[in-house]
């Protein structure tokens, strides 16, 4: 195996391709982590680890920080809203100037698609993807896969349902191939107009009615910003088609739980009196963001 | 005694409420971490201190920031400009997300007046109030206390006034219920648009003539933002009538000191050559904070 | 030596009147931090270092925090973007008020020429000029120094060619009194409304072709920004008449190198294919500036 080969390995650009015993193993040393006694270790002490969001998030960011802090790496934070990239500078010479800094892993968040991979092929510090357009989002798959694990001790027979906005979704890619390796059963429920065509394939779009009757119910964020101007009248609409209502809550499974990757639209895609409710998983899928990417941090560099 | 209510005990959401034995507390623990010959300690290893600041604050973010790193915490810095709360996510979702992700307390400046009480009675990790629209700010307070126990030693028999916006100013209310707990006398000195008339039960209103013959004259800040497009005129108006002014200051007793919480508006509030002369004290409150903010925060993880 | 001269003697404010001594011993240090095994050290550890800049940057802020990180010293990054600099604060209250908080050395970056002498006559703790209007950039002179004396093992007889928009150009200046000093020969190469001509009796003016002949050729970055509306044309113009064009390269001596202080406007100054070609040492600068920034905050703590 060459040098390229070893460090390819340690990238995490997406679940798919990983195999269930990887996706499970990352799953047990995040358990280990969860129950670790001491909230700051020394593990990765004297590692310096990047976060470089050229798109903005407050959660991911924050829980990549706390799991990198907690494992004792020095972070640094990069957001393009105070930076350089606004000069022209690109995305690649941003990257490659913080290898060329020392860095020893790079967290990544970026819009265009098809641009992570790439950049994976060039650069030689372990990348971990963050958010990479509508292609993945490995990190937050991961958190999920381990709040149902949590919650049903495994994943055979398991019925996870997706809905909403398929189509521009990369939690919902990285689910279905993580949740089909360990042998769950995938479907998707979306307006036609979120829909993603060529995943038809791999998971058969259902009826909310349908989807209400699955063990998992994974809500997806409906981008707001890409309905501008229809956006009252289509998030009532969007509620009353496919929100969690509390009258759909109702018909659900005594044992099934609602997840949630948020920022959540309170009102439009769950309602508001649901998403501390037992049945919702939404703040436990937060907490468990942490030690899920203390395992990924540490596996990038190990 | 509640888990809830010792929970409670630790935020620190205003000086209104606070009895003189606390205060004294505080001060007296501000004085042993001022006085400390280590600058960065392992007091608070292991700890998570983050700083969500929905109201962009330069001074008051890093005095809390050189506090917490002095302890020895981690620090996660938030600040709304860059953060998703563009995209909607409420201000209650975010603390909620960071208490999931595990910190230990939460320092937090907000704008709506009473939201804070309100994520308080929710949020189980302790919350300390960096700036509550124009309700308290009480940690500024507590620095104007220590500068001004540092001064003159007591508190009883002191005249303060408090010159300025009174009716916008956070600061002002947390002066005011801290110095009379403390046993002080407080007047404010307002423009009649600036009064806050449910204020005047508790302190008198007077001429600026006569807060110049208090021991401390205590100037608010203008929120130029305020009166836009009358800005011109209304600040050299301001300055003519309630700015301390070279001629002012030759009128203060020998011992009065000139206090501000800054950031100044120099030749507005107080003239540029007062602002570092012997009276003032503006610089010495800015060091004060530092120390005040770690037996704070100390106290809200103890 | 009063005290005040001391802390002067700290600041590190240009290369203009640093002995040829006192840059070497820099690059020295240097050598010692990049040769290093440990990544982070204990050297200034509880030392606190502000990282203030009122003008974007990403590398050299980065750049400055792992030097400050591997040093074991506290960091605090100040941008003026996310900061009430916006309120109307100037920057001198800013650097005061860090000074207040207790900071042992600040790193800045401003756009005003003249004020960093100003405040480094009023501000006691050292700091360094991370970018000092059109006038001086010294770390980064610095770390061109560094990578030169890498490549040559000596100043003496070597010819150093700026290419580009000296005029703006506080690297061109920062270099070219470091090199002269060094015992280097400076030339100029600009287009006429990019030329300096105050610095005209220290480095010739040549022409791109004569610029071609040096050992190094450094090439500057274009402001793109200055010159909107004509941009897509000038670029192009540029490029033809200024760029390190491929063709250019091909006419180098076989030792020579290009450097380039970057980010860099691929396609203008220096053309896509040489950025990484074995001729450039573009991210082999930015990896130097690592130690360079390590030797000189060292420096400054000492």
């Amino acid at each position: 195996m060459t040098q390229a080969q070893i460090q390819h390995d340690k990238h995490l650009l997406g679940t798919k391709g990983l195999s269930a015993g990887e996706l499970e193993s990352i799953l047990d040393r995040a358990r280990y982590w969860e129950q670790h006694p001491v909230k700051k270790t020394n593990q990765l002490q004297g590692k310096f680890v990047a976060n470089m969001f050229f798109e903005n998030s407050t959660r991911t960011r924050f829980s990549f920080e706390v799991a990198e802090k907690r494992l004792g790496a020095e972070v640094l934070n990069f957001a393009a809203a105070v930076s350089s990239v606004q000069k022209g500078e690109s995305i690649y010479d941003t990257v490659r100037t913080l290898e060329s800094m020392g860095i020893d892993a790079g967290v990544i968040r970026l819009k265009p698609n098809g641009l992570l991979a790439e950049l994976a092929s060039k650069i030689k510090v372990p990348l971990i993807n963050a958010g990479d357009g509508n292609n993945e989002h490995p990190t937050q798959a991961l958190l999920d896969l381990y709040t149902i694990r949590e919650q049903f001790g495994e994943f055979r027979g398991l019925h996870v349902a997706i809905v909403g906005d398929v189509q521009h979704s990369r939690v919902a890619r990285s689910n279905l191939w993580a949740l089909k390796t360990l042998g769950a059963r995938v479907s998707f429920c979306a307006p036609p107009g979120m829909q993603a065509p060529e995943l038809a394939e791999h998971a058969p779009y259902v009826t909310i009615d349908e989807a209400l009757t699955a063990d998992v119910v994974m809500m997806l964020r409906v981008q707001l910003e890409r309905h501008e101007g229809t956006l009252l009248s289509s998030a009532a609409e969007y509620r009353a088609s496919y929100g969690m209502t509390v009258e759909r809550a109702g018909m659900l499974k005594p044992h099934a739980i609602i997840m949630h990757p948020a920022p959540v639209n309170r009102g439009v895609e769950i309602d508001d009196e649901l998403v501390e409710s037992p049945k919702s998983k939404i703040f436990r899928q937060m907490s468990n963001g942490v030690p899920i990417r203390m395992a990924i941090i540490e596996r990038a560099l190990s």
